[in-house]
């Protein structure tokens, strides 16, 4: 296959704005400070809290509900914990003693702004007010809000993101050669000619646990909370274990294509960590190949669900589809 | 009051070592990888987790149990996620970033041993798993779980032990001049000769804070499992919160009093690191005199609890006259 005949995207790109807008002004309103001596730690936490975003983990958990034929508003509180515990994640990823990046989102990164200690404590705090927000979540029954935590501590926990981090932090330098200088310095034939082998196990369970179990749990949690049979769950299961797949190769290829001023951080960073990533290991269009199958999947997964996936599948379009 | 008639701690050392020793096995028994990628960053996480310690949280939360005429067992998921908390606060209290200590309880600390980013990522499994934990003590009823779980969390959190920590790392060196050399160029007379003042109130805020909160909410997730009244809580909480200051004045005085080799790191850090102390700010007598006070106060609070407190008044008089 030529690359003139790699499939593109070509879906026109919407997204649940109104779900998203919920999101934004709700996260707004939270405050986790009381007292005048602890003002500094909220500021940290709210300067990376609110910097924007498209929010997909809290947007996904309201489309769930809305397809479920719950009101969205009534899981905000788990919402506004899954962006928390996002947010807290990034704020680790990017310490000089992990991936040591200076800018997220067009703007300097926590520990940049605020010192590594500030940094450190900013996450521990979201995590700690994350949980504590999902607590809140009273209006599941006790035991499907216990048992929603359970499944989100799970997805996080350490055969979940810190996990992932974990792998990705302490693996080697990959035998794939990258060498410096972006895009133009990749091979242009794919290194692995199959999406098949070790390395590719080895990526796809990386990624399943750095990011693809937490958007899983993003819709994970709302059937929890609805406490729904098992039978019921299973092709929203489906669809949400695809879209963590998809986020994850479009995020690596967005990384070699996006520009710096699209991506709100310099582009190549992958590469220049010597990371692991589809595009490093199939290459671009084989990695444009796979995202293009898995969009179909997750949608395939989608057409199966009990309920009004509408939202859903306008996420699983923009995932595909976005620039940044 | 010459330093011979400051009061002494004479009474006899005992301490709940059955409970202890639950606690030992029962932490022993968790384990939170179940694939060979994340077996390494449980290994880190064990290395801290189980490095010894008198368990003052989570036997603190048996004996609370068995004072209430429950069964202890029936907390230990409460009480072990109290230890996985503890000990996450303390990998990342050490980080170079913050504290940069290099030894705990006789050993090298967690990013000496493993990498600033593998130690990072410890305490962040440590408390992910902490709570998952938490989730799985279903024993008490599930609104009760839920219940016990947010005051552990509003303990933890901003206005909790990590506000405590940010008031610490980001407080200025204090105007109490700390000269190098340990406890021979203390100051001999109270630099303040009173308990009050900003300069106190503000040192109470922070231990509060730092390391009373999540002491008084070792006593007070099990009175949430319990689901006991309003009224029947009031003298655990009040010598709950008592136990977190004497805590703390002790601390403070080992930090000068105590021997390396008792404490398990340098004594004299806090000095080192210029930290405002109950020993800087009111010198070493009134300290202790500031001790025997809030020992008499913890005893006279527990002798107004409804239940058979004998194991927490053992703690109490162990945590006063502990040498490390």
């Amino acid at each position: 296959m030529t690359p003139s005949e790699v499939p593109q995207p070509v879906v026109a790109s919407t997204y649940p704005d109104d779900l998203r807008g919920l999101v934004d002004s709700y996260l707004a309103t939270l405050r986790f400070s009381a007292i005048p001596e602890t003002a500094g730690i909220e500021e940290a936490m709210r300067y990376s809290l609110l910097a924007g975003g498209k929010r997909i983990r809290p947007v996904l958990a309201l489309a769930t509900a809305r397809s479920l034929g719950m009101d969205p508003d009534a899981v905000l509180p788990a919402a506004g914990a899954l962006e928390l515990i996002h947010t807290y994640s990034l704020i680790h990823d990017d310490l000089p003693a992990m991936d040591d990046d200076a800018l997220r989102r067009g703007r300097p990164t926590s520990h940049v702004v605020y010192g590594e200690n500030v940094a450190i404590l900013a996450g521990d705090g979201l995590f700690a007010e994350a949980v504590r927000l999902f607590c809140e979540q009273q209006d599941g029954n006790p035991p499907a809000v216990l048992s929603a935590l359970a499944e989100l501590l799970a997805a996080i926990g350490v055969d979940g993101m810190v996990g992932g981090q974990y792998i990705d932090v302490t693996t080697e330098r990959t035998a794939v050669s990258a060498a410096p200088g972006g895009r133009e310095a990749r091979p242009a034939e794919p290194v692995v000619p199959e999406a098949a082998g070790p390395q590719a196990d080895f990526l796809r369970r990386l990624h399943a646990l750095k990011t693809g179990r937490l958007i899983a749990a993003s819709v994970g949690v709302v059937l929890a909370l609805r406490a729904l049979g098992e039978p019921e769950t299973i092709p929203y299961r489906r669809f949400a274990e695809e879209l963590g797949v998809l986020f994850q190769i479009v995020d690596d290829i967005l990384d070699v294509t996006g520009s710096d001023e699209e991506l709100g951080k310099p582009h190549g960073s992958d590469e220049r960590h010597g990371k692991l990533t589809y595009v490093s290991l199939f290459g671009l269009d084989e990695a444009r190949k796979l995202a293009a199958e898995s969009h179909r999947k997750a949608h395939d997964a989608l057409a199966a669900v009990d309920g009004d996936p509408r939202d859903l599948s306008q996420i699983t379009d923009f995932i595909y589809t976005r620039q940044s």
